[in-house]
């Protein structure tokens, strides 16, 4: 099972223009550092944290329990002008445990009820035993020279982004996930696809957008090994020249 | 004119798989980091960063000269283990503007070459005399009553990335740019555009996808300036419970 | 038994003045940075680390085993100009503990070898059974009447630092140890102190340089809960009007 | 003259144990990344901060006005859950100024009264024609090879604040201030002292504790020009084996 969490800031768009509109500079930077932040605390038990819309993140924890997040809010309270929610899910599919842990915090009350503060709210948590995390790391063949070092910056970025919105659409009915992470980047919880339902779905996306896409495909019990096991597929398509879509990798835990 | 800067990070692709893949947490940390840095940098000068694909970030920098460039370049050299290089330039429409400084940068050699390193290649500046940013600050309509409190964290996502896929669509004809900026908010600058073309934007994009975006649009000589105008506009849209679809607000600059 | 890790920036003065000196300011907001970035990760197991002379910080990491050390140096090496190498000590006393932590680093090496990098060097780790970490909370009583609200800054900074010269003559005899922590505070790991040799410290050293000092002391199986348990200590004494120089507060962990 | 700023955290002390204390390691981590953000501000005109007691932080401020102060503020207020109020004085010596910055925000009232909120006091600022910085950057001489290499960290780190100690008590008689900045190396601002002053300075601490200090002298404009100047006269001596006690090196300013 993958175990999800979903960080919401409280209140925040309220916030963010009393009294009056705050920089915007400020905000972004307040947003970032608050995604690094929280990324740091999570990565430091193997989570992954996504920053998706920065004032909603979602993030894979498996093997984090709820002292664990508890501990993190605390930390955020203490250091920043905003408090954060959560909510946690555990599913067989990274879909089915966002929407659990979204759930769980929704029934607590809306983002901008200014009485909900610091809620932590726990549909589920995946047994050690039950801990399976599959990501694929996503990246489009050859963007700096067919893109970065040809295109302008924002029409590459343009590019980016429409492969992520067919990717999205595509991913989002098996269950999948997808969160941009930089340059030409996506990483996909994809836990209960296949390899080939995988493969599938790239070669589609080649056929209707052109944009030719590779994926590293990790599995592991947590964030980080998987994460990690897709880095290394992705390097084992980029050995033979692209001439692969998909390589898949597993994280071997000794006894 | 507007003046946009691109900022990348030098030969970053390879670095972030040598000698072995890093750790994706640590390389969402140094991204995030990297963005939120800069973004104060150029802010001490009323410039404003977006960050784009991470790797590249684009900005807005009316105001700001070379010295101010290099000095950040150096600043950053000085605290991370990658250096960035910057093009920088001005024209009528921010397209335009971020394409000289594209292709200032990409005269001087591709992002992955190792001996391009810590280049900044201006194209052109705006003079004093010619300093001026338009923007548009959009949201989508009642984001958290209809989609944050109702929908999946993911859906949400999806659907605010939906938004931005096809108002980039629209705008990058006009000579726009889109930046996501968190939440369901959208940065556009859009200098040369003017208020009835943004408003039919927004009329067309909601009759294709039924997403209701409004637009306050602001005006001023510098990107801080600019954006808290829009967000003046935005506000005001806000007040009138949203019946408008755009507002517009620009910054009177006294003798 | 209290352990202690020794956190030392390698090769760290030769690299700030090549090719030429760095800005100073870039040095501070790295080494600070660098402070807070191990705090957060030395935290989440809840250590705590002290900024010493920044290049060289010493960590109550009574919890923390080999692999956590060497994941945080992972992590600064991907995000950081520079690397860190480590000792690590376990002791009955905490000067005792950064003694063999110290040594055991040197061993590999001076600190301005170019060949010695990263380097995690363990003398001992502290058994789970044997984790205990006793620390005072030491601050100067009335700091705000009688200095900062009077005195000039420079000034009060001047008292606030001839206070922790002399407490630190005190009690390095002692096996103490002594860490300014900011505004009037100070943080002491000093275990195998009675509470009769902590309060006559203070006593003398009130009669020497008039400046008067009182101390939580807290006791528990790592350095966050003993550091709590003494704010606790100095809560309490503040609540009886400063009428007392010390008191003790030890955690309770229940089975 | 040298302009001197005050910045001091609002009401920081009780805020610190309400409603019972707060995290050590997340107030540790509050300060200095609020230390790094600060000194990226001020820097970013050439002003450099020193971290003095956290709570209260003394920076060389000559260039920046009024309104760079408040915008600093305002950033503060946006991304922190504290408030920073600031004084500013300008004099002949740096604890003149630095006097008259503390004088100027005391008569606003105490640091833990909850009413006095972001204030900006300003008793004077030196005018573009008067700005004159004199810094002395000081350092141990040999001190990897005689203490860090050789004794346990904490007995040289010991050493260090000793030597700060004496240098402490011996400039502030004669108007200068003295400020760790890591490692074992002060910046002194010391406008009005002659060179002969400060070697004899040098000397007479070398007779009565041991400890052999060099300083490098620079003059400039500004903090940051100063500082530069200063880090070339300490080179100079290290690159002629130590054999001199100071080094003076002036900025020159071309028409």
């Amino acid at each position: 099972m993958i175990q999800m969490t979903l960080i919401q800031i409280d209140n925040y768009g309220p916030w963010t223009v009393t009294p009056r509109p705050r920089n915007e500079s400020d905000l972004q930077i307040l947003q970032s550092e608050l995604f690094a932040d929280v990324q740091r605390q999570f990565a430091m038990k193997k989570g992954l944290v996504f920053f998706t819309r920065f004032d909603n993140m979602l993030a894979i924890t498996n093997g984090l329990d709820t002292e664990d997040h508890l501990r993190i809010q605390r930390s955020i309270r203490n250091r920043y002008p905003i408090t954060i929610s959560m909510g946690v899910g555990a599913a067989e599919t990274p879909h089915e445990a966002q929407k659990l842990a979204t759930i769980a915090l929704q029934n607590k009350g809306g983002a901008q009820q200014k009485e909900r503060k610091e809620i932590l709210a726990v549909d589920s948590l995946a047994e050690n035993s039950e801990n399976y995390v599959q990501v694929a790391h996503v990246d489009i063949n050859s963007v700096t020279e067919t893109l970065t070092d040809i295109e302008s910056a924002f029409d590459t970025s343009f590019m980016v982004n429409k492969a992520q919105h067919y990717l999205m659409s595509k991913l989002i009915k098996k269950g999948g996930l997808v969160f941009f992470i930089g340059g030409d980047n996506f990483m996909c919880p994809c836990n209960g696809m296949s390899a080939e339902e995988i493969e599938e779905t790239l070669k589609e996306l080649y056929d209707e957008i052109g944009i030719g896409l590779k994926a590293g495909i990790g599995k592991g019990n947590n964030a980080e090994d998987a994460a990690y096991m897709a880095d290394i597929g992705l390097e084992n398509i980029r050995e033979c020249n692209n001439e692969k879509w998909i390589d898949i990798v597993e994280k071997e835990y000794k006894d």
